[in-house]
């Protein structure tokens, strides 16, 4: 089978799985516990987020886990934002965000809030609408890195100062599809909130990670014991944390490399598709991850195409896959081309180190077929 | 070492971390994808549900997967009474609830619900005064199975009764130190809202189940994607699911003989522990769960005696396991002694099939050895 969908997940690495199974067989204690075998599963957790902290070089954070990145994104918000029911304050976002960012600020919004959707419709924020949306009760602001359906980057070097300089608002950057996989032009040490995941990293699903500026207090979304300051309670997983932090450290210390190699295959992938006539790519001036592209068929729904390529054996999403029952259109993509047809006709093609140049020209041939 | 803390956790099964293993190796797509190897996926969760439904016996039921107990216990009764935010409506639960209820009841109480807390100071619910809390504004009825703390046994098949019989309250009950241990004299299917987690019956840690009734539509806590109707949206991990139905169903399959087994060293341990002076049992004349016992040492705080008992490579709890930092008194062992020492000065000995005469034979010896 060949694997265009790394965006919606991905294979665990063997070694990962082996720690978690080492964890569990071995140091599967409550780490709430007292006594030292749990104290010693606690250890395992706190080493773990240090080497978390160290990967990402972040000092003065505290981390989170959580059930996933959707969790993750909904505690830095809600958590950032419910203190402040019913008192007029402000928040920003962009319209392209995941469901998991985006359907929180529509629930935000109907409790009250006023809300800016920043709009993107090059792809990214336009750093002078940010600025101008600011106000002084801007609470708030959540934007993403890189845009899960068509790859997008935003300039958050540049986003972290306007909002720094314009307000006192608390920055929320959801990192799901950039990290490992793009090298920041910014600190991770600058932004208040940052929500990543371990399975689109070749780690295990069931974990997310919200990385917090110590000085900000959440407010809880769920209620319970005094794990996590009480802010995220429930059991902690020793084995699944342990197992994940490995597999961030394994997919960092392969950054480059990949990059290079999938920003060739990127770049052959696109020359190629330019060729074809009825595709569009869904692409603005603005820069783009190499790791995942959004094409569009003038004629064929991006369902049906990707039904058509699995039948060729080549499987390739049809946008997030957080949102691919009741489908509706994608908002990035209408975002950037203001065509409904277009937004359903996508599909989204992730390239991830595993692919080869074979498998490549494999699809493109798949893909005129399909166009002729 | 000598464990007697399963009541905290327990070491997962050989065979479900295997289970585990195998499907992260083969069938690690994204249940959310539309093409076949993630419908695979997601049948395979499928099939796990179902399999979880008939282990339980019931017919009409959805199941939510959550990332543990307590967020599982969160979205039961945030889930129903969300919607009715400053409708003066009434809820009920208990006194001796894990934290993860107890916590959320009083969180909903700043809200204004109006609560009822149970006092269960005969270690279970008073059906008299049940019948007498339940109003035409009661729109939740919260309560344990089995108490975590001391062990007292709910009885559920009376309070489902009077709670149809006296209102239109939703019934929720957690579930989690009952399921697989004890034979229940109720029907699973008569409970509105059923709370467990598999970490606790020799299951992966990360994964809770809410069984709830399908005409019951419920608030979300979090929000995002499409996943599990959207009333918990995140992806979902096969893995966990698949190993987690195969741990329920090895320890449901050994109910019977694990309980006889387990029975018989709870009376002989409670006949010893009777001879000992300085030792209090923290127990009354309700039924009690062979599975946990909680005793005080009249003169020595819990945490000391754990600690003691360490030193013998003897492992017990000191309460909740999600309580044990900043610890304060045990609710459930306050409402049945009303003695502050003995909430403070107790431990709890969880028992399991795993342990023998001869480990009980040597906890008794240290314990005489402490009470000296």
């Amino acid at each position: 089978m060949i694997y265009f969908d790394s965006t919606a997940t991905t294979k665990p690495q063997t070694e990962v799985l082996e720690s978690y199974k080492v964890v569990n067989e071995k140091y599967w204690y409550n780490p709430s516990g007292m006594y030292k075998t749990s104290v010693f599963s606690k250890n395992l957790i706190d080493k773990a987020s240090s080497n978390i902290f160290e990967e990402l070089q972040v000092t003065n954070k505290k981390i989170y886990y959580t059930s996933g990145a959707t969790e993750a994104n909904n505690l830095a918000i809600l958590g950032i934002c419910m203190s402040y029911v019913k008192q007029d304050k402000h928040i920003i976002t962009t319209y392209i965000e995941h469901p998991s960012v985006y359907n929180v600020f529509k629930k935000l919004e109907k409790l009250g809030f006023n809300v800016t959707y920043l709009k993107c419709d090059n792809g990214i924020v336009n750093l002078d609408e940010l600025k101008n949306a600011l106000t002084k009760d801007t609470i708030l602001v959540s934007i993403m890195w890189v845009n899960n359906i068509i790859g997008s980057i935003n300039p958050i070097k540049e986003i972290i100062e306007i909002v720094k300089d314009n307000s006192h608002a608390k920055l929320h950057i959801d990192a799901v599809q950039g990290l490992t996989k793009l090298k920041p032009n910014f600190s991770f040490n600058e932004v208040d909130l940052l929500t990543f995941t371990f399975h689109k990293i070749e780690g295990l699903k069931g974990l997310g990670a919200l990385i917090c500026d110590k000085k900000i207090n959440l407010t809880p979304i769920i209620y319970g014991g005094h794990q996590q300051e009480e802010i995220r309670p429930g059991t902690l997983d020793p084995s699944l944390i342990v197992a994940n932090a490995k597999a961030l450290r394994i997919a960092n210390s392969h950054l480059d490399i990949h990059l290079e190699y999938v920003r060739k295959l990127y770049n052959y992938l696109e020359n190629e598709l330019k060729k074809i006539p009825n595709i569009d790519i869904n692409k603005t001036d603005a820069e783009y991850s190499p790791y995942l592209m959004s094409i569009s068929f003038k004629n064929i729904k991006g369902e049906t195409v990707m039904h058509a390529l699995e039948q060729s054996n080549i499987y390739v999403g049809v946008g997030s896959a957080c949102n691919e029952k009741n489908k509706t259109i994608e908002r990035a993509v209408y975002a950037i081309t203001k065509d409904e047809t277009r937004a359903i006709n996508m599909i989204r093609i992730s390239i991830s180190y595993h692919n080869t140049k074979e498998e490549i020209d494999y699809l493109i041939e798949k893909i005129k077929e399909l166009g002729n």
